[in-house]
């Protein structure tokens, strides 16, 4: 059994999830949404979602945690403010001593909805059903769910290939 | 007096340089290149750059810092890449209590050179000269230095309109 955080970055929103993981098992144990204070100077506004997110890692002791790659096709300064949030979202982890993966979106998708082409709203449904009994309500925080969903299987796969090996 | 830090953000090679201004008066105290190992993962990289800078602060107690917006003009990879250096360039100081402020490449040369089309190689001479004494060995280190020299500048500009309002 292995806590899991999946986070979504942005600079003024920042979904994050946090499922716990029973081999192919999956419970949803929490989510929200970091916002931070777009009056705020940059510098400020990455100190305070850096403390959310550490505080969450204190909260919580998620064991790994994963990032998701947004894909980018967006002006050069949204990007970079995109940058700047990923960054912390990187950092903070490493900073906290919990590994972090990140995954693209496409990948993703894959892992939550069996196709790289599926809607935000499909993975969002596929979420809810996935772990049930939740109650999800912003979109952000289903995004950061269908990243940890997407960790929980690839760590299983690995996990998988890595016993097959030692038994072969 | 007061002890100035200006960073150069970059994944790979982040320059900083640090000097003392007295009013208009300028002094060169200390410079470098933290360099990350682009064989390692991203957070790890972000971590090491992270504990430099908090190094450094700790090492230099530089007042205040700034950091250049380097010109985005490179591919969306590229950028989400600065952005991740850029965002714990502003988050470090942000951490250990240092104001943070952010300067544009065009500011940075029409402080340094008087005239924001300087080339590189312009920007590097004139910060030799404003500095004398100072062996600078590295352009990453000198476009730090460069940053830290227009921070000086706009800072004494909002002194002398600050105080003038004050006597108004």
């Amino acid at each position: 059994m292995i806590r899991l955080l999946g986070i979504d970055p942005g600079l003024r929103f920042t979904g994050w999830g946090l499922i716990e993981a029973d081999g192919n098992r999956l419970r949803h144990l929490a989510d929200g949404v970091i916002a931070t204070d777009g009056e705020q100077d940059v510098p400020l506004r990455l100190k305070a979602l850096h403390d959310a997110l550490t505080a969450l890692f204190a909260a919580w002791s998620p064991a790994e945690a994963a990032v998701e790659e947004t894909y980018v096709n967006r002006s050069g300064s949204s990007t970079l403010k995109l940058g700047y949030a990923r960054g912390v979202a990187l950092l903070a982890p490493a900073l906290s001593g919990i590994a972090v993966s990140e995954y693209g979106a496409m990948e993703v998708k894959r892992a939550v909805v069996g196709t790289g082409a599926a809607t935000k709203d499909q993975v969002g449904m596929m979420v809810r059903r996935l772990l049930p009994g939740a109650t999800i309500r912003r979109a952000d925080a289903a995004d950061a769910l269908a990243v940890a969903i997407c960790h929980a299987h690839h760590r299983q796969s690995r996990l998988r290939v890595a016993s097959g090996t030692r038994m072969a």
